[in-house]
């Protein structure tokens, strides 16, 4: 399902030293340069719980407002949760949901002036955001599901741009 | 996707007060009791990122062992995240990682002792479990993608015992 | 303003020992029982900063719908942010804004099942929840005043039940 | 009671998109520069809470002290509590206390290099110093009220300066 | 140093289960009890830095009274920072300064109604008042050592009571 | 035990002005430039609790593994900790690990390109270091204690570079 080959100038986990002990990688020497990061992910459910979040906004609940301040916050607290990820100050994020096939798919975009990639802070957005419908709506419907969670694109940064190869099937 | 009805007394979104406002649910009258939630989801990656994290405690770095820490933590943190949920004393949490084609399958179980469910705590170990593998081996492939995060079954409570029914094809 | 009667057997500050020294007073002996407080507050501003809140819910964007998660979010904060707060298992939160007079009025009712009473954490809503606002709308009208946070009653616990006196001209 | 008219250039609520969704604004572009806020609040007692902390630093206990460190602590965890706000790395941070006619007043001043403006870091250090003050003495004092609220004045960044006008009436 | 032999009832790391692996063990089945665990520990310096905080509180500033809020708040943060801690609802928190011989002696007391005891709440009070106190005298002394920090009793739970054998010469 | 003469030019404890109040001392005009501070400390045990830990890797469970993850986190949490801290971008944190006659050695490394020093970051990775090498192996050794901790050696800033003169008999 992932699709770019494996470079072999970046065949180290980068998260390890030279004699596998996990640390916070030195990116003392790297330019604070702006870096985005696009990432996406949707969770599934009955089409009454679709229908309910769908009308949401306007009598029953604001199930994706709250789900947006949640994704937002927490992309400010990625560093608190990610063992080895670098505090970030970030410089902008926005998270939209969108309305498929009694799907909510997320999308949240984050950016930053910094050293290193925002890619995990677009991903924990998301990944909360997600949550957050789950918990809002878990009374009416416990079975729903979370997939398809992953970083869209990349820009900025020594290793450049990164577009994701998605599947005509996924789409 | 999700396969159990919504139940007739269970059709409110108890999030929302009766004019749709959001608000932290009254539990209070509601029995301290023993809840247990399990949870599970996958990463998939490409086959030479699975073969390093397979080969990781060994010698390349310990992958799972650092993503099992972060998912244990996050499971102490999901009131701080979910912005509805209900603080907890967790009395337990365990997280287990299977490998399997090319995935790594994440479970967390968590138990209380207390008014509501843990559900969001075992979804919320599972996310962040995830969510670290990506961190640690991103370096070599960005693409990996983050699939299948449900809840497996929860015990306990007034609303009594639920397991998922999840379909062959996802087994 | 404020208006009762210091209590001959309430003379001390118990946040401090015999010789003033400060400490996290001892609620071991204290039984858990139902508390609730209600504290309140409010945000003045102008005339034409009002109506762009009174209208955002509909179309400029819900300044009152963000403040409202962040003041429920706070109320689970309350012990990290106050130095000698005890912890407490929140059983429940609700967050109100009436807009009057130019004023927005933010009034929390916080609940627990516990050995201390909630005032602190209802204040922290109230006051997170101006906050919010003053974030939001900052950008047009710098010189907002928040005026007026207090508890508005409390009930529960060994200290029984308590509701402010509030002068005539303060309503 | 707010007193400078909207800027027609400013009369957008910045915290929301076009469509009327929150977000956090963008500030990659703007420049890092020296920014300063100072904040003001105070809190009102009946004349014996008012001496107990007037003589607190003496031998009751330093009520103070303890408001002081939690102002400034709280200071750093503006953006944890804020939703829209932008993480910011502090410069500075004072905080001091007047205390007039059975009120303390309590004013912070917050300093950063950066691309946002650090208002809410300084009213946020006001708001919890006052509710630690207020914790500290509750037990003999339920009925106190917190007031007057502002920013002060604020400098740095491309609005540059501004100084709240404060009625006499409020001095 | 450690002067108690192993029981042979507990020799099992009890934060890993059979195969090794880490998990939050399970307390749901343990009484919620009485707890109680005293630490303490101590920070060497200078004479003139000795000095320098014997005399704080009256006009210098007042170092331990500063050390003695952060460490009160560090307590509340135990489960945060230790990864395989419960939370708890810690009922009270006391800690005190002694200064001998150009040292600061900090010792902590902490105390829950839980199913866990509270030696590490004690233990992380301990080590961020000493902190506390090195980062406010660094400037003058950054040469200052912590030593000694151990538990020195705990009480109640199942295991009950047990005090630290502490040879004459450490004391 | 602290060796270095109290410089005549740092006589001042500069977490206070000067009249003895508490603040956070003005960073902003201090360059940010590269700083490192390595800091250590031990923690000595019984034998037997000496021997589970220097197998822990292989079967027993990896108590130093778990260490390390804690300590890298907490450096992240410093100015959340430690009242009077600025926050700063940490840009590397390295944590190791040594066995020695019944003790084990914690050492962090941290560093940042910022306006302050990182030596309580340093200083606080070790302490929660060893404070969860306490926690993991506690239910076999209460009397373990924690020792020596301090900094090794700082660099970079304007007061430039700095190497303990630890004594030969701690070594």
């Amino acid at each position: 399902m992932s699709n770019s080959p494996i470079k072999s100038d970046q065949s180290e986990l980068t998260h390890f030293d030279a004699s596998g002990q996990a640390h916070m990688v030195d990116v003392s020497s790297k330019a604070a340069t702006h870096r985005v990061a696009r990432a996406s992910g949707s969770i599934t459910m009955q089409p009454a719980t679709f229908a309910l979040i769908a009308s949401g906004s306007a009598k029953k609940g604001d199930v994706l407002g709250v789900a947006k301040i949640a994704a937002i916050m927490a992309a400010k607290r990625t560093s608190d949760l990610i063992p080895l990820c670098h505090p970030l100050a970030i410089t902008r994020v926005t998270v939209d949901f969108e309305l498929v096939d009694n799907s909510v798919i997320c999308t949240a975009q984050v950016e930053t002036i910094g050293p290193t990639g925002v890619e995990m802070e677009a991903l924990t957005a998301v990944q909360i955001g997600l949550l957050t419908i789950y918990d809002m709506t878990k009374a009416v419907d416990r079975g729903m599901v979370m997939t398809n969670i992953r970083v869209l694109e990349k820009h900025g940064g020594k290793s450049g741009d990164w577009v994701a190869e998605i599947p005509h099937t996924q789409v």
